[in-house]
């Protein structure tokens, strides 16, 4: 039997007979208090083990291809049986080249810095007291996604680097995929010095095991959530453990009069068309009045002839004829297509106002040679990624210089944007002293 | 009828009657549709505008003392009637000291750097793209305390210098005095040009009020509990918007083989007696095994002729004759007294392990002379303050030299420790563009 036999077989003795939550309640607590406890090591486990531990992991990867393509096997028959569409099944499948690019997001990872122990802001009082900050790693991070197998591998890694256990819940269509994923990390992670229950995957399909774990506050430290809205919102709503979402954009290009029109024409386009189907492509533009019946026009042009549809609001269409209406749903959806929603507003305020009310405070850009406008935008814009005269498509880790990425938080708070391993560690407060005591 | 006696007749309205949930979920709903608005404004409101508007609240605290002490007069009669203790009614007392106090801190406030609108870690990637990070403020935060009234002034004040709108939701004891000061505080901030609804008060005792308001989600980014683990535990479990918990301390001094002695015995007496009463102070004693019998022996006679209660574990009572034992629960007890808990370890990895299980990861400090011991406690603790060679006590926004604070978070998210400005804002990406194109 192999492991994931046994996971299965774990699954199914959890499964929602009598005395299941009971078995749930207890598959989580050993999980959860091996996790707390692979955290403590972790938090000051020197760089060189960490990095090691990643590219031993790699190496069991290319080595163990076949029995990841074995595994991989029994979850794309299960997904054909289940009616998976062409689409699912293709994000399910490993290939070769995508245990490799895998392999190698592992080598990449142990070539960046690490984040933790880094001492920063140490000044002094004036009682002679240095206080200061220190980077340490959060402690036990739940993620829970839905089927691409690869972030298994990705969000596994992310966290051994930035001194976190890792407890991980993928999508039930993955499930043998993931277990073949994490056992290897495992055992290659032990064997290069790694406390064990560095990376656990959540031994269960059972979706009971999600509300157990979103309870664990004593135990998990932050909770991720990558997948559709309904999942997120299902997080949000039961757990007591800190969430960081990752919601999905409706990023706006806003095209001011003062746009260089040459620019905007380019911008546009390539926001919208370079990879329509993820977060960061436009999904709706906005024309300042003054240039909607002359640069407004070119651009949809270019936009159409790129195979674009256009859903324009009444002023545009007024404008440039024979364009199709938008419904008012249209400004709030995110395509993730080749259609976009625009329209005509009458100066940069207004736009800025509409896309704070419209928009998913993900990724937005404005096209202006203006200087005010260009900084009253990136200040007043209540979004993740604010950007003057690039495309949306620059929101992403690895653009930024991060080298890479857990996902795109559109949160507030602690994390905004992408995040890597930076965003994974926090600050505790530090202080130097020589027997200073309070007044 | 005063502002007050409205909020009251209000709160009657929507009491636990028959379609009570409905008006109170009308007027949260008011309360953050106002909020949101005012946010958006207060989002790039300039900074001498919101110091005029501190400014001009402190004025008007100072000049209608009278009403503050007549609203103040109603709430010690209601609690007198409700046999609230002595302590408690001194929480409540609104004196022309406290009045000036209050007064003083907005001051104070308005004297800070204001935090929103900082550009940082601005840096060209080979495309020529500068990508960095603007400081912005974070939209609406709610905060609900417990009786202290100048807590709706210091945080009403912090807020609004951030540029944030808050929901202030004290509690029931202090609310004809809440409701003054933020009637205060919108005026004057008003008059200055602050937009209507930035500092409200929750208009009701109605405890629905705040199970409507933990499920704003989509109005409030933030809640910060104040008070205690009962109300903290409670705004955790019902509530979908993000939350920085302030949990109490239960603070550890360490003193180790290499403590210079006379320093050691200093900072254990500072550390628990110098105010026994607050989350700093220290509730527990590690001392190493090489050192229990003499320099233990020497703090632990010290501490009890400051009067201090000493309860000890076995090992050092086999040392220290005539110490009371502790129990097993001494050592996960917040006092807030003049006892402490004590014990032996034989090592500081041992101490470290103890701090991080018993401990409530708030401030903890190490008496060492040895260095790498220092470096290692400082890293391995896992709690939002930890110190080398100086009194717990220094755990404070105002000795940290940030000015204010408006609590200590015991979260490892956004905010760990002391919070002051800083850490009511976020950080969104910005990146200053050519016409830059995703490739």
């Amino acid at each position: 039997m192999t492991e994931s036999d046994a996971l299965i077989s774990i699954g199914r003795a959890a499964g929602p007979t009598a005395g299941s939550s009971e078995s749930i309640r207890s598959l989580i607590d050993d999980l959860t208090a091996r996790a707390r406890a692979a955290a403590r090591a972790l938090a000051t486990c020197p760089t060189a083990v960490k990095n090691r531990a990643l590219l031993a992991m790699a190496a069991s990867f290319r080595a163990d291809a076949a029995e990841f393509r074995r595994e991989n096997a029994r979850d794309l028959e299960a997904g054909r049986a289940a009616g998976l569409s062409a689409a699912m099944l293709d994000r399910l499948e490993l290939t070769d080249k995508r245990i490799e690019a895998m392999a190698a997001a592992l080598e990449q990872v142990a070539a960046l810095d690490d984040p933790v122990g880094e001492i920063l802001d140490v000044k002094p009082r004036p009682n002679g007291l240095r206080v200061g900050r220190m980077r340490v790693s959060i402690g036990v991070i739940g993620i829970i996604y839905e089927s691409r197998p690869n972030v298994t591998a990705d969000a596994g890694c992310l966290c051994v680097k930035s001194g976190n256990a890792v407890i991980l819940r993928g999508g039930k269509e993955a499930f043998h995929s993931n277990a073949v994923i994490a056992r290897l990390m495992n055992e290659a992670g032990r064997g290069a010095g790694l406390p064990e229950g560095s990376v656990q995957l959540v031994p269960t399909t059972d979706r009971a095991a999600i509300g157990e774990l979103l309870t664990r506050n004593d135990r998990v430290d932050l909770i991720i959530p990558r997948g559709g809205k309904s999942l997120i919102e299902m997080v949000v709503k039961n757990s007591t453990i800190p969430v960081i979402k990752h919601y999905d954009g409706n990023c706006f290009v806003y095209v001011d009069r003062a746009a260089d029109p040459k620019m905007a024409a380019e911008i546009v386009l390539n926001a919208k068309t370079q990879r329509p189907g993820v977060c960061n492509a436009a999904e709706s533009l906005l024309v300042h009045r003054d240039v909607a019946a002359g640069l407004g026009a070119e651009i949809i042009r270019t936009l159409a002839a790129a195979g674009v549809e256009v859903r324009a609001d009444e002023r545009l269409r007024a404008l440039v004829p024979g364009l199709k209406a938008a419904a008012a749903e249209d400004w709030d959806t995110e395509y993730l297509d080749l259609i976009i929603t625009a329209g005509v507003v009458d100066s940069a305020d207004a736009a800025i106002e509409f896309i704070n009310t419209h928009g998913s405070h993900h990724t937005d850009a404005i096209v202006t040679d203006d200087h005010p406008t260009a900084m009253r935008f990136l200040a007043a814009v209540d979004s993740a990624c604010v950007f003057v005269n690039c495309s949306t498509r620059f929101s992403d880790g690895g653009e930024f210089g991060m080298g890479c990425e857990i996902g795109i938080s559109t949160d507030k708070l602690h994390a905004r944007g992408p995040m890597g391993l930076k965003e994974l560690t926090t600050l505790k407060f530090i202080a130097f002293g020589q027997g200073q005591l309070r007044q």
